[in-house]
Protein backbone atom coordinates (compact mmCIF):
# COMPACT_ATOMS: atom_id res chain seq x y z
CA UNK A 1 0.00 0.00 0.00
CA UNK A 2 1.02 3.16 -0.70
CA UNK A 3 1.20 5.58 2.00
CA UNK A 4 3.11 8.17 1.31
CA UNK A 5 2.48 11.89 1.99
CA UNK A 6 0.80 13.77 -0.91
CA UNK A 7 3.07 16.73 0.42
CA UNK A 8 6.30 15.44 -1.05
CA UNK A 9 5.49 15.19 -3.78
CA UNK A 10 6.16 18.98 -5.24
CA UNK A 11 9.34 20.47 -4.78
CA UNK A 12 9.03 24.30 -4.93
CA UNK A 13 8.88 25.75 -8.18
CA UNK A 14 10.32 28.76 -9.58
CA UNK A 15 7.58 31.61 -10.39
CA UNK A 16 7.84 31.34 -13.77
CA UNK A 17 4.26 31.03 -14.22
CA UNK A 18 2.96 29.41 -17.63
CA UNK A 19 0.64 32.45 -17.89
CA UNK A 20 -0.99 35.26 -15.29
CA UNK A 21 -4.10 33.46 -14.40
CA UNK A 22 -7.21 34.93 -16.71
CA UNK A 23 -9.97 34.85 -14.40
CA UNK A 24 -11.54 32.02 -16.27
CA UNK A 25 -8.78 29.25 -15.13
CA UNK A 26 -8.17 31.69 -11.68
CA UNK A 27 -8.81 29.57 -8.31
CA UNK A 28 -10.89 31.05 -7.02
CA UNK A 29 -11.23 29.45 -3.16
CA UNK A 30 -8.58 28.88 -0.71
CA UNK A 31 -5.57 30.49 -3.05
CA UNK A 32 -3.37 30.56 -0.95
CA UNK A 33 -3.41 27.24 0.06
CA UNK A 34 -4.94 25.60 -3.55
CA UNK A 35 -3.81 27.42 -6.26
CA UNK A 36 -0.77 27.05 -8.60
CA UNK A 37 0.37 28.17 -11.98
CA UNK A 38 3.53 27.64 -12.16
CA UNK A 39 4.88 25.60 -14.89
CA UNK A 40 6.42 22.51 -12.79
CA UNK A 41 3.29 22.19 -10.77
CA UNK A 42 1.13 21.76 -13.84
CA UNK A 43 3.46 19.54 -16.28
CA UNK A 44 3.98 17.44 -13.20
CA UNK A 45 -0.09 16.66 -12.73
CA UNK A 46 -0.37 16.81 -16.63
CA UNK A 47 2.14 13.94 -16.85
CA UNK A 48 1.31 11.82 -13.90
CA UNK A 49 -1.80 10.52 -16.08
CA UNK A 50 -3.30 10.24 -19.35
CA UNK A 51 -6.71 10.44 -18.39
CA UNK A 52 -8.61 14.17 -19.12
CA UNK A 53 -11.70 15.38 -19.23
CA UNK A 54 -12.23 16.77 -22.39
CA UNK A 55 -15.22 20.13 -22.33
CA UNK A 56 -16.89 21.91 -25.66
CA UNK A 57 -20.26 23.41 -27.04
CA UNK A 58 -22.55 21.99 -28.49
CA UNK A 59 -26.03 24.24 -29.15
CA UNK A 60 -25.19 26.48 -26.71
CA UNK A 61 -24.72 24.12 -24.17
CA UNK A 62 -21.41 22.26 -22.61
CA UNK A 63 -20.57 18.74 -22.75
CA UNK A 64 -17.99 16.98 -21.06
CA UNK A 65 -16.66 13.85 -22.10
CA UNK A 66 -13.18 11.35 -21.34
CA UNK A 67 -10.32 11.20 -23.25
CA UNK A 68 -6.17 10.73 -23.33
CA UNK A 69 -3.83 13.73 -23.46
CA UNK A 70 -0.57 13.64 -23.75
CA UNK A 71 1.54 16.67 -22.98
CA UNK A 72 4.44 17.98 -25.53
CA UNK A 73 6.53 21.13 -24.73
CA UNK A 74 3.88 23.67 -24.07
CA UNK A 75 1.17 22.07 -25.43
CA UNK A 76 -1.47 18.97 -25.01
CA UNK A 77 -2.15 16.71 -27.54
CA UNK A 78 -5.58 14.83 -27.98
CA UNK A 79 -6.45 12.29 -29.90
CA UNK A 80 -9.64 11.07 -31.43
CA UNK A 81 -11.36 9.81 -34.64
CA UNK A 82 -11.55 11.96 -37.76
CA UNK A 83 -14.89 11.39 -37.32
CA UNK A 84 -15.73 12.80 -33.68
CA UNK A 85 -16.63 15.90 -32.67
CA UNK A 86 -12.84 16.91 -32.03
CA UNK A 87 -12.12 15.43 -35.59
CA UNK A 88 -14.42 17.16 -37.25
CA UNK A 89 -14.58 21.06 -35.58
CA UNK A 90 -11.15 21.59 -34.61
CA UNK A 91 -10.26 22.22 -38.22
CA UNK A 92 -10.91 25.74 -36.96
CA UNK A 93 -9.90 26.92 -33.71
CA UNK A 94 -12.29 24.92 -31.45
CA UNK A 95 -12.78 26.62 -27.80
CA UNK A 96 -12.18 23.57 -25.25
CA UNK A 97 -11.71 23.15 -21.62
CA UNK A 98 -9.69 19.92 -20.21
CA UNK A 99 -9.05 19.22 -16.94
CA UNK A 100 -6.45 16.52 -15.63
CA UNK A 101 -7.44 15.34 -11.91
CA UNK A 102 -5.44 12.85 -9.79
CA UNK A 103 -7.27 11.55 -6.40
CA UNK A 104 -4.63 11.23 -3.67
CA UNK A 105 -7.04 10.83 -0.58
CA UNK A 106 -10.32 10.95 1.45
CA UNK A 107 -10.15 13.07 4.11
CA UNK A 108 -12.45 12.67 6.82
CA UNK A 109 -12.82 15.61 9.48
CA UNK A 110 -15.46 15.40 12.34
CA UNK A 111 -17.40 16.77 10.67
CA UNK A 112 -19.31 16.42 7.11
CA UNK A 113 -18.48 19.75 6.05
CA UNK A 114 -15.02 19.67 6.74
CA UNK A 115 -14.78 16.28 4.33
CA UNK A 116 -12.42 16.82 1.38
CA UNK A 117 -10.51 14.90 -0.93
CA UNK A 118 -6.74 15.25 -1.74
CA UNK A 119 -5.85 15.58 -4.78
CA UNK A 120 -4.11 17.38 -7.69
CA UNK A 121 -5.67 18.93 -10.90
CA UNK A 122 -5.36 20.71 -13.70
CA UNK A 123 -7.95 23.20 -15.63
CA UNK A 124 -6.10 23.93 -19.11
CA UNK A 125 -8.64 26.31 -21.29
CA UNK A 126 -8.06 27.23 -24.93
CA UNK A 127 -8.79 26.94 -28.92
CA UNK A 128 -7.64 23.36 -29.78
CA UNK A 129 -6.69 22.58 -33.37
CA UNK A 130 -6.10 20.05 -35.53
CA UNK A 131 -2.81 18.90 -36.34
CA UNK A 132 -2.11 18.06 -39.91
CA UNK A 133 1.81 17.88 -40.30
CA UNK A 134 1.43 14.38 -40.46
CA UNK A 135 5.31 13.56 -38.70
CA UNK A 136 4.11 15.87 -35.37
CA UNK A 137 0.28 13.56 -35.65
CA UNK A 138 2.53 10.37 -35.24
CA UNK A 139 4.95 11.96 -32.62
CA UNK A 140 1.79 12.73 -30.79
CA UNK A 141 0.30 9.41 -31.16
CA UNK A 142 3.42 7.71 -30.31
CA UNK A 143 3.39 10.19 -27.20
CA UNK A 144 0.01 9.23 -25.83
CA UNK A 145 0.81 5.37 -26.05
CA UNK A 146 4.03 5.75 -24.21
CA UNK A 147 1.92 8.26 -21.53
CA UNK A 148 -0.47 5.67 -20.85
CA UNK A 149 2.09 3.00 -20.67
CA UNK A 150 6.18 4.29 -20.99
CA UNK A 151 8.23 2.51 -23.56
CA UNK A 152 5.25 0.58 -25.43
CA UNK A 153 5.44 2.74 -29.04
CA UNK A 154 8.39 1.11 -29.81
CA UNK A 155 6.97 -2.71 -28.89
CA UNK A 156 4.39 -2.24 -31.71
CA UNK A 157 3.72 -2.43 -35.60
CA UNK A 158 3.97 1.14 -36.16
CA UNK A 159 0.63 3.14 -38.05
CA UNK A 160 -0.09 3.00 -41.11
CA UNK A 161 -0.90 5.66 -43.76
CA UNK A 162 -4.67 5.06 -43.35
CA UNK A 163 -4.38 4.60 -39.66
CA UNK A 164 -3.22 7.96 -38.65
CA UNK A 165 -5.33 9.15 -41.44
CA UNK A 166 -8.16 7.60 -39.54
CA UNK A 167 -6.80 9.60 -36.59
CA UNK A 168 -7.67 12.95 -35.69
CA UNK A 169 -4.86 14.50 -32.85
CA UNK A 170 -5.82 18.02 -31.64
CA UNK A 171 -3.15 20.31 -30.30
CA UNK A 172 -4.20 23.22 -27.38
CA UNK A 173 -1.62 25.72 -26.14
CA UNK A 174 -0.81 25.41 -21.97
CA UNK A 175 -0.59 29.06 -22.18
CA UNK A 176 -3.98 29.35 -19.98
CA UNK A 177 -3.99 26.63 -17.35
CA UNK A 178 -3.58 26.55 -13.59
CA UNK A 179 -3.07 23.85 -10.81
CA UNK A 180 -5.09 23.17 -7.85
CA UNK A 181 -4.12 20.76 -5.30
CA UNK A 182 -5.26 19.88 -1.75
CA UNK A 183 -3.05 17.63 0.63
CA UNK A 184 -2.47 16.52 4.16
CA UNK A 185 -4.96 15.98 7.18
CA UNK A 186 -8.32 17.45 7.67
CA UNK A 187 -8.91 20.99 8.88
CA UNK A 188 -11.15 20.69 11.66
CA UNK A 189 -13.70 23.42 13.85
CA UNK A 190 -11.28 23.47 17.07
CA UNK A 191 -14.41 22.86 19.06
CA UNK A 192 -14.45 19.68 17.16
CA UNK A 193 -11.03 18.05 18.09
CA UNK A 194 -12.15 16.64 20.96
CA UNK A 195 -15.37 15.07 19.70
CA UNK A 196 -14.90 10.57 20.06
CA UNK A 197 -14.88 11.02 16.22
CA UNK A 198 -12.05 9.53 14.30
CA UNK A 199 -10.33 11.91 11.87
CA UNK A 200 -7.54 11.31 9.24
CA UNK A 201 -6.88 10.29 5.62
CA UNK A 202 -7.36 7.60 3.40
CA UNK A 203 -4.74 7.47 1.23
CA UNK A 204 -5.85 6.29 -2.81
CA UNK A 205 -3.83 5.27 -5.48
CA UNK A 206 -4.31 2.99 -8.68
CA UNK A 207 -3.41 -0.03 -8.82
CA UNK A 208 -2.63 -2.63 -11.67
CA UNK A 209 -3.66 -6.50 -11.80
CA UNK A 210 -1.46 -9.06 -13.22
CA UNK A 211 -1.75 -8.92 -17.03
CA UNK A 212 -4.43 -10.26 -19.01
CA UNK A 213 -3.23 -11.83 -22.03
CA UNK A 214 -5.59 -11.52 -25.34
CA UNK A 215 -7.33 -15.15 -25.90
CA UNK A 216 -6.21 -14.33 -29.42
CA UNK A 217 -2.01 -14.44 -28.05
CA UNK A 218 -0.07 -16.96 -29.64
CA UNK A 219 2.15 -19.11 -27.33
CA UNK A 220 5.77 -18.28 -25.95
CA UNK A 221 5.18 -14.76 -26.31
CA UNK A 222 6.16 -12.82 -22.98
CA UNK A 223 4.72 -10.42 -20.87
CA UNK A 224 6.99 -7.35 -22.42
CA UNK A 225 9.44 -4.92 -21.05
CA UNK A 226 7.09 -1.74 -20.84
CA UNK A 227 4.15 -4.13 -18.57
CA UNK A 228 6.85 -5.32 -16.26
CA UNK A 229 8.08 -1.54 -15.98
CA UNK A 230 4.72 -0.51 -15.19
CA UNK A 231 4.16 -3.09 -12.76
CA UNK A 232 7.31 -2.80 -10.49
CA UNK A 233 6.92 1.22 -10.75
CA UNK B 1 -4.81 -8.08 -7.16
CA UNK B 2 -8.18 -7.10 -8.61
CA UNK B 3 -8.68 -9.26 -12.07
CA UNK B 4 -11.75 -9.88 -12.41
CA UNK B 5 -13.12 -9.40 -15.98
CA UNK B 6 -15.01 -6.17 -16.00
CA UNK B 7 -17.27 -8.15 -18.54
CA UNK B 8 -19.15 -9.55 -15.89
CA UNK B 9 -19.74 -6.48 -13.86
CA UNK B 10 -23.45 -5.13 -15.29
CA UNK B 11 -26.16 -7.35 -16.17
CA UNK B 12 -28.75 -6.89 -19.26
CA UNK B 13 -31.04 -4.40 -18.29
CA UNK B 14 -34.74 -3.22 -18.98
CA UNK B 15 -35.13 -1.17 -22.04
CA UNK B 16 -36.44 1.52 -19.43
CA UNK B 17 -34.21 4.17 -21.22
CA UNK B 18 -33.56 7.16 -19.42
CA UNK B 19 -34.81 9.23 -22.10
CA UNK B 20 -34.25 8.89 -25.62
CA UNK B 21 -31.00 10.03 -26.46
CA UNK B 22 -30.86 13.57 -27.58
CA UNK B 23 -27.85 14.18 -30.17
CA UNK B 24 -25.87 16.21 -27.75
CA UNK B 25 -25.41 12.64 -25.68
CA UNK B 26 -25.68 10.20 -28.49
CA UNK B 27 -22.78 7.49 -28.76
CA UNK B 28 -21.41 8.68 -31.88
CA UNK B 29 -18.85 5.56 -32.60
CA UNK B 30 -19.01 2.33 -31.85
CA UNK B 31 -22.54 2.60 -31.11
CA UNK B 32 -23.39 -1.15 -31.08
CA UNK B 33 -20.67 -2.29 -29.21
CA UNK B 34 -20.37 0.75 -26.28
CA UNK B 35 -23.34 2.92 -25.91
CA UNK B 36 -26.15 2.31 -23.42
CA UNK B 37 -29.49 4.45 -22.32
CA UNK B 38 -30.92 2.15 -20.02
CA UNK B 39 -31.05 3.54 -16.51
CA UNK B 40 -29.73 0.64 -14.77
CA UNK B 41 -26.19 1.12 -16.43
CA UNK B 42 -25.99 4.85 -16.08
CA UNK B 43 -26.56 4.68 -12.57
CA UNK B 44 -24.45 1.75 -11.86
CA UNK B 45 -21.84 3.92 -13.02
CA UNK B 46 -22.83 7.28 -11.19
CA UNK B 47 -23.28 5.11 -7.76
CA UNK B 48 -19.58 3.54 -8.05
CA UNK B 49 -17.49 7.27 -7.59
CA UNK B 50 -18.41 10.38 -6.55
CA UNK B 51 -15.80 11.76 -8.66
CA UNK B 52 -16.80 13.88 -11.91
CA UNK B 53 -16.14 16.74 -13.89
CA UNK B 54 -18.66 19.71 -14.22
CA UNK B 55 -18.70 21.50 -17.11
CA UNK B 56 -19.88 25.54 -17.79
CA UNK B 57 -19.61 28.40 -19.84
CA UNK B 58 -17.54 31.20 -18.94
CA UNK B 59 -17.78 34.13 -21.59
CA UNK B 60 -18.51 31.88 -23.72
CA UNK B 61 -15.66 29.45 -23.38
CA UNK B 62 -16.46 26.11 -21.76
CA UNK B 63 -14.31 25.39 -18.39
CA UNK B 64 -13.74 21.90 -16.91
CA UNK B 65 -13.07 21.56 -12.98
CA UNK B 66 -13.40 18.06 -11.02
CA UNK B 67 -15.84 17.68 -8.16
CA UNK B 68 -18.24 15.66 -6.52
CA UNK B 69 -21.65 14.17 -7.14
CA UNK B 70 -24.38 11.94 -5.56
CA UNK B 71 -27.54 10.43 -7.34
CA UNK B 72 -30.70 10.41 -5.32
CA UNK B 73 -33.51 8.85 -7.71
CA UNK B 74 -33.52 10.55 -11.00
CA UNK B 75 -31.03 13.11 -10.16
CA UNK B 76 -28.03 14.22 -9.74
CA UNK B 77 -26.64 16.20 -6.95
CA UNK B 78 -22.95 18.87 -7.15
CA UNK B 79 -22.37 21.09 -4.01
CA UNK B 80 -19.52 23.68 -4.01
CA UNK B 81 -18.96 26.54 -2.06
CA UNK B 82 -21.83 29.19 -2.03
CA UNK B 83 -19.82 31.69 -3.14
CA UNK B 84 -18.48 29.28 -5.73
CA UNK B 85 -19.75 29.59 -9.72
CA UNK B 86 -22.16 26.67 -8.99
CA UNK B 87 -23.53 28.87 -5.78
CA UNK B 88 -23.55 32.00 -7.81
CA UNK B 89 -24.56 30.73 -11.31
CA UNK B 90 -27.33 27.97 -10.38
CA UNK B 91 -29.93 30.12 -9.07
CA UNK B 92 -31.32 30.43 -12.31
CA UNK B 93 -31.36 27.54 -14.66
CA UNK B 94 -27.23 27.02 -15.38
CA UNK B 95 -26.35 24.91 -18.51
CA UNK B 96 -23.86 22.19 -17.34
CA UNK B 97 -22.48 18.70 -18.19
CA UNK B 98 -20.92 16.23 -15.79
CA UNK B 99 -19.11 13.43 -16.75
CA UNK B 100 -18.20 10.41 -14.42
CA UNK B 101 -15.72 7.87 -15.92
CA UNK B 102 -14.29 4.07 -14.15
CA UNK B 103 -11.25 3.37 -15.66
CA UNK B 104 -11.12 -0.34 -15.92
CA UNK B 105 -8.40 -1.43 -17.39
CA UNK B 106 -5.29 -0.36 -20.40
CA UNK B 107 -5.94 -2.47 -23.21
CA UNK B 108 -2.91 -3.11 -25.24
CA UNK B 109 -2.65 -4.42 -28.72
CA UNK B 110 -0.31 -5.08 -31.31
CA UNK B 111 -0.61 -1.85 -33.07
CA UNK B 112 -0.89 1.37 -31.52
CA UNK B 113 -3.92 2.55 -33.45
CA UNK B 114 -5.99 -0.13 -31.63
CA UNK B 115 -4.82 0.58 -28.06
CA UNK B 116 -7.69 1.26 -25.38
CA UNK B 117 -8.96 1.85 -22.52
CA UNK B 118 -11.91 -0.32 -20.55
CA UNK B 119 -13.92 2.35 -18.75
CA UNK B 120 -17.58 2.88 -17.98
CA UNK B 121 -18.68 6.87 -18.31
CA UNK B 122 -21.33 8.47 -18.10
CA UNK B 123 -22.21 11.88 -19.37
CA UNK B 124 -25.05 14.05 -18.27
CA UNK B 125 -26.64 16.72 -20.17
CA UNK B 126 -29.20 19.74 -19.08
CA UNK B 127 -29.76 22.80 -16.43
CA UNK B 128 -28.55 22.33 -12.82
CA UNK B 129 -30.48 24.01 -10.21
CA UNK B 130 -29.76 25.48 -6.39
CA UNK B 131 -31.54 23.30 -4.16
CA UNK B 132 -33.00 25.62 -1.56
CA UNK B 133 -35.12 23.03 1.17
CA UNK B 134 -32.67 22.80 3.67
CA UNK B 135 -34.15 19.65 4.43
CA UNK B 136 -33.19 18.26 0.92
CA UNK B 137 -29.92 20.53 0.84
CA UNK B 138 -29.27 18.04 4.30
CA UNK B 139 -30.41 15.10 2.44
CA UNK B 140 -28.11 15.21 -0.88
CA UNK B 141 -24.72 16.33 1.95
CA UNK B 142 -24.86 13.79 4.36
CA UNK B 143 -25.55 11.34 0.78
CA UNK B 144 -22.57 12.99 -0.74
CA UNK B 145 -20.40 12.31 2.30
CA UNK B 146 -21.93 8.72 2.66
CA UNK B 147 -20.88 8.12 -1.46
CA UNK B 148 -16.79 9.42 -0.84
CA UNK B 149 -17.34 6.53 2.01
CA UNK B 150 -20.51 4.50 2.82
CA UNK B 151 -22.00 4.93 6.41
CA UNK B 152 -19.92 8.34 7.36
CA UNK B 153 -22.85 10.38 7.46
CA UNK B 154 -23.91 9.27 10.89
CA UNK B 155 -20.65 8.91 12.68
CA UNK B 156 -19.79 12.59 12.17
CA UNK B 157 -21.04 15.62 13.88
CA UNK B 158 -24.16 16.96 12.08
CA UNK B 159 -23.84 20.63 9.60
CA UNK B 160 -25.14 23.63 11.86
CA UNK B 161 -27.28 26.09 9.94
CA UNK B 162 -24.15 28.05 8.98
CA UNK B 163 -22.30 25.66 8.05
CA UNK B 164 -25.33 24.30 5.61
CA UNK B 165 -25.66 27.96 4.54
CA UNK B 166 -22.01 28.36 3.37
CA UNK B 167 -22.97 25.04 1.51
CA UNK B 168 -24.06 25.39 -2.43
CA UNK B 169 -25.94 21.92 -3.69
CA UNK B 170 -27.55 21.91 -6.76
CA UNK B 171 -29.66 19.62 -8.65
CA UNK B 172 -29.79 18.15 -12.18
CA UNK B 173 -32.22 15.83 -13.89
CA UNK B 174 -30.89 12.59 -15.12
CA UNK B 175 -33.57 13.03 -18.02
CA UNK B 176 -30.30 13.57 -20.92
CA UNK B 177 -28.06 11.25 -20.06
CA UNK B 178 -25.66 8.03 -21.64
CA UNK B 179 -23.30 5.39 -20.46
CA UNK B 180 -20.37 4.13 -22.67
CA UNK B 181 -18.13 1.49 -21.81
CA UNK B 182 -15.12 -0.81 -23.18
CA UNK B 183 -14.64 -3.82 -22.05
CA UNK B 184 -12.78 -6.99 -22.82
CA UNK B 185 -9.59 -7.82 -24.87
CA UNK B 186 -7.95 -5.97 -27.32
CA UNK B 187 -9.44 -6.12 -30.96
CA UNK B 188 -6.11 -6.17 -33.49
CA UNK B 189 -6.12 -6.29 -37.17
CA UNK B 190 -6.36 -9.80 -38.24
CA UNK B 191 -3.23 -9.31 -40.04
CA UNK B 192 -1.23 -8.49 -36.86
CA UNK B 193 -2.48 -11.66 -34.77
CA UNK B 194 0.77 -13.68 -35.71
CA UNK B 195 2.94 -10.80 -34.96
CA UNK B 196 5.43 -11.57 -31.88
CA UNK B 197 4.25 -8.58 -29.96
CA UNK B 198 2.14 -9.58 -26.34
CA UNK B 199 -1.48 -7.82 -26.37
CA UNK B 200 -4.00 -8.38 -23.67
CA UNK B 201 -5.26 -6.15 -20.83
CA UNK B 202 -3.81 -4.35 -17.78
CA UNK B 203 -6.98 -4.54 -15.18
CA UNK B 204 -6.73 -0.94 -13.37
CA UNK B 205 -8.45 -0.53 -9.87
CA UNK B 206 -8.73 2.42 -7.02
CA UNK B 207 -6.71 0.89 -4.40
CA UNK B 208 -6.74 2.42 -0.27
CA UNK B 209 -3.77 2.90 1.72
CA UNK B 210 -3.76 2.27 5.55
CA UNK B 211 -5.41 4.95 7.35
CA UNK B 212 -3.99 8.01 8.28
CA UNK B 213 -4.85 9.54 11.27
CA UNK B 214 -5.03 13.08 11.72
CA UNK B 215 -2.14 14.39 13.97
CA UNK B 216 -5.00 15.87 16.29
CA UNK B 217 -6.10 13.22 16.94
CA UNK B 218 -7.04 12.17 20.52
CA UNK B 219 -5.75 8.63 21.83
CA UNK B 220 -7.65 5.72 21.92
CA UNK B 221 -10.51 6.70 19.08
CA UNK B 222 -9.90 3.83 16.55
CA UNK B 223 -10.58 3.64 13.05
CA UNK B 224 -14.73 3.68 12.91
CA UNK B 225 -16.78 0.85 10.98
CA UNK B 226 -17.22 3.45 7.20
CA UNK B 227 -13.44 2.51 7.67
CA UNK B 228 -12.67 -0.45 8.15
CA UNK B 229 -15.62 -1.51 5.93
CA UNK B 230 -14.44 -0.04 2.93
CA UNK B 231 -11.05 -1.44 3.57
CA UNK B 232 -12.30 -4.29 3.30
CA UNK B 233 -14.93 -4.24 0.15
Amino acid sequence: MNSRSPDRRFTPAPPDAVAAPSTRVKVRRDTKRRGRYDTDAIHQILDATPFCHLAYIVDEHPVVIPTLQVRIDDHLYLHASSGSRLGVHAGTPWPVSVSVTLYDGLVLARSGFHHSINYRSVVVIGDAILVSDPQVKLTALNATVDHVIAGRANEVRPPTARELEATAVARLPLTEASAKMRTGPPVDEPDDISLDIWAGVIPLRTAYGDPIPSPDLPDGIDVPDSVSGMMEA
